[in-house]
């Protein structure tokens, strides 16, 4: 939701209340992720929040969403599902599960984009680009374009790179994807720690 | 340790072999968080790794040290011991432990620069500005240089920014603060979890 053209100029900070995010999590209910809702979950509706919102994971203390505003597709947003502003407002254990997520919302995320490469970014304050004021992770995809010639578009993390609005269907499709991608990867784990 | 203006032309990329985090992970011997050595303990002596190493953090899982090009001061680099490529192949336990730290150092970090605003970077592979091949976090304090009209500078993650070289006698003191910064922070938290 960070708008990087935004977050150049602090004067155009929007005010942030209510929280989106805090909005997001008051809006759908948590799931079990070892059994996510298909493509149409009427809870998962995303029209039921405004603006629309696809979520991948929503477990009683985390959150994950597609980022409206995607640098590319699949690109996420990880947050607590309780309101903290940085890092270090976050407790020790929702510290402990956002970092076992990025490793299994990564997982899930190259399966289905089929993108091996990625960022992981999460930023504290304004100086450092932080625009809704509920931390959050960003785990962005980042398609090859070395043989294109175009590897400085690639690099458009901070504002430079073009974002286009996510498209609501296609939005909906993605995020059923990465549900059920979420799922499998817990499966495999679950299978493994059984071995 | 990655170098962003060599992330622009993947032909430039470093042979890591041997892998330079690995080197460290073999240089330093553990210790214990909450007893962490002063600034003058031979076993943690900079210069026993080339290149230079401060040691901020080195525990059976987890090994942080100061980046040796810093965006900014106090720039850390968090990893496990463990080599792992990509934060898709470290373990359950690790990306946990990964998360865990990320809150710890931050407090930290912020506590001992007195800059309230930071980001946290991960990249996985060469299109996403991965260098070293050892899955890292990077913990970038962003000082406020708003006022100074220079925003556009602080938004150097990736290549456009002036990184120097770390000073040795600065990242040797540095390092040894923000040891005795994360002893802090976990002794508040036992306290806190005994209340």
């Amino acid at each position: 939701m960070d708008d990087p053209n935004q977050s150049f100029d602090p004067t155009v900070l929007p005010a942030s209340d209510p929280c989106p995010f805090c909005t997001i999590a008051n809006t759908y209910p948590t799931y079990d992720p070892t059994a996510p809702p298909g493509p149409d979950e009427p809870s998962l509706d995303p029209s039921k929040a405004a603006p629309a919102s696809f979520v991948v994971l929503s477990t009683p203390t985390l959150l994950a969403f597609l980022d409206i505003l995607p640098l590319s597709a699949g690109h996420l947003l990880l947050c607590p599902r309780r309101h903290a502003p940085k890092l270090t407002d976050v407790d020790a254990r929702e510290a402990a599960e956002l970092g076992r997520y990025l490793r299994l919302l990564s997982r899930a995320l190259v399966r289905t984009t089929g993108v091996s490469d990625w960022n992981v970014v999460q930023n504290n304050g304004a100086a450092a680009a932080q625009v809704v004021n509920h931390v959050h992770y960003h785990l962005i995809p980042r398609p090859e374009i070395r043989a294109s010639g175009k590897l400085r578009e690639s690099f458009t993390m901070f504002g430079r790179g073009v974002r286009s609005e996510l498209d609501d269907d296609e939005g909906a499709a993605l995020a059923a994807k990465l549900r059920e991608a979420v799922r499998e990867v817990l499966e495999e784990e679950s299978r493994k720690s059984k071995l």
